[in-house]
């Protein structure tokens, strides 16, 4: 399968600016489908079930969606607004983006602007984070921060995509990233596509691809990051953090600035979604992969302390998270 | 699904005494079914395609393979030897039930030998495991290390089902163990079915519940220790010693004394199998979840050193791995 992600769009108002598009991104790598979503219970639905995902590009389409519902008159803007904050308590972009789109005069224009600004980001993000690698290293990944989780190069990727555009050569280890295996059907799908070597693997590899000498740095995204610097992502990413300390890997966290919230103080304030069963035991599989009956636990993310953080990458530069204090 | 253990024979020999009949473990939890093996390729094919999983369950899956193929004249028992021994290098087990059918006097009572003495030794395991929790406490698991993989008990889960039996109550946190899914597969039906209270949780979720205080030990099983005490186990293994060591939680690892290689000077002689990318991108799942083309590394055990080992428990006792030096 050839991939061009220059045509892949993940986010996009409709001519007719009454609806988002979105790439439903839960098909990936099999399908690409597109979701025209016009109503704020299908908006809602969409970051819930995660059809759309990844911090930056959530606050993009709930800019774009709040764009959209303004033209509704059914419930005020500021309802419509919590109602989409509500779908996705822990994405700090969504509470942004939505209150930034309650704030604006001209709301066409902001919408538009919150994405170009995001694409300048990415790509600052993107540059930051370059100078952490050198040209033939290797790096490995956890869940997914890349273009179709942002706006273009990505956050915890862009630094191996936008090396690769300029010709530089990166090996990448990408965790499958269970339960919904972002890692595996989207973040090498994005790598691949931009000429990265790639290499899959299960999550309880890290270890050993780490023993192995095979990485010379973790690249995250982050969800949310605290006051000081306690970061919440995809489950298992402080598992990584744990081991990348044991085997003295640095481990580097992207994000925009915006994801650093300063009303939350430390990781303990940040709320932990625990989702479905079924993500476990049979979404992606043949017949269930566990006894009927079985129970779960299923938390969605899990948060970093701050003192297993190497550096936060932020568009601003790289900070040392015990500084953030 | 009732399900009773007690019903399930995982390996016998057959009433006419020319094949071995194993429980095929690949395709449980949703199906039971019983393979006859006969000829020594079908019994090979069994120990490397994991229909019989488990070191000590190889091993006398062997000795009955051994005891049939003596009646077969096309090749010496010691050539049949050597090719059961190729099916799966790291299974020590196997090429310990192996030796001693090649020199056993009578093969018939040989094999039956190996099976009682086996029942015996996961009892012992079992008790001396048991001493190391309370009543009301909770365990992680990683892979399976239970009746299925053993004779009765088990080992690494032999103290969680001789409690139960003795109207203890405990909890397990039981890692799916990725690629193959055997804690969810197996070590999931095998507990519920003894009465112990089950959840089960995606390998990266392992940092987060010790975290969380969840768990007052780890138990795994393992393949292999070498003369110093590093021990060989399902991949993953290691890594669930770093996170227990980072989280102060005892990891206690499991196995019948014969696992002990003396032969075997380190870790570092250990030779780990790369096993196949469809195990990790195709075997369980409706569709592949990467792009096609995608190189996976799955390397199928790991090492854990044994400073990350806080006992040995074995059927003579329960050993400081420092102290096997």
């Amino acid at each position: 399968m050839v991939f061009n992600m220059n045509k892949l769009i993940n986010i996009q108002l409709s001519e007719d600016e009454n609806a988002v598009i979105i790439l439903d991104q839960r098909l990936l790598p099999s399908k690409t489908e597109y979701l025209r979503l016009s109503t704020a219970d299908e908006m809602y639905d969409a970051i819930k079930y995660l059809k759309i995902r990844g911090a930056p590009a959530i606050g993009i389409f709930a800019a774009y969606a709040m764009y959209v519902l303004s033209k509704s008159p059914q419930r005020t803007l500021s309802e419509y607004g919590d109602y989409l904050k509500s779908s996705r308590p822990t994405a700090v972009n969504l509470q942004w983006a939505v209150e930034r789109m309650l704030k604006a005069e001209n709301l066409r224009e902001e919408c538009h602007a919150i994405h170009r600004e995001d694409i300048a980001m990415c790509k600052a993000i993107s540059e930051n984070g370059l100078s952490l690698i050198k040209d033939g290293e290797a790096v490995l990944t956890h869940c997914n921060a890349g273009p179709l989780a942002t706006s273009q190069y990505g956050t915890g990727l862009g630094p191996l995509i936008l090396g690769s555009e300029r010709g530089m050569h990166f090996k990448a280890y990408v965790d499958e990233t269970r339960p919904l295996l972002q890692g595996a059907r989207i973040t090498a799908l994005e790598l691949m596509n931009a000429g990265v070597d790639v290499t899959l693997i299960c999550d309880n590899m890290a270890g050993e691809v780490m023993k192995a000498g095979k990485v010379n740095a973790v690249f995250t995204g982050c969800d949310r990051v605290a006051a000081n610097g306690d970061t919440a992502n995809k489950i298992g990413t402080c598992g990584v953090a744990v081991l990348a300390k044991h085997y003295r890997v640095p481990f580097y966290v992207f994000c925009p600035s915006s994801t650093i919230d300063s009303s939350c103080s430390s990781g303990a304030d940040i709320v932990i979604e625990e989702r479905d069963t079924s993500e476990i035991i049979d979404l992606y599989f043949k017949e269930p992969v566990a006894p009927l009956g079985v129970k779960c636990c299923n938390p969605s993310f899990d948060v970093t302390p701050a003192e297993l953080i190497t550096a936060i990458v932020t568009e601003k530069g790289i900070i040392n998270p015990a500084r953030l204090l």
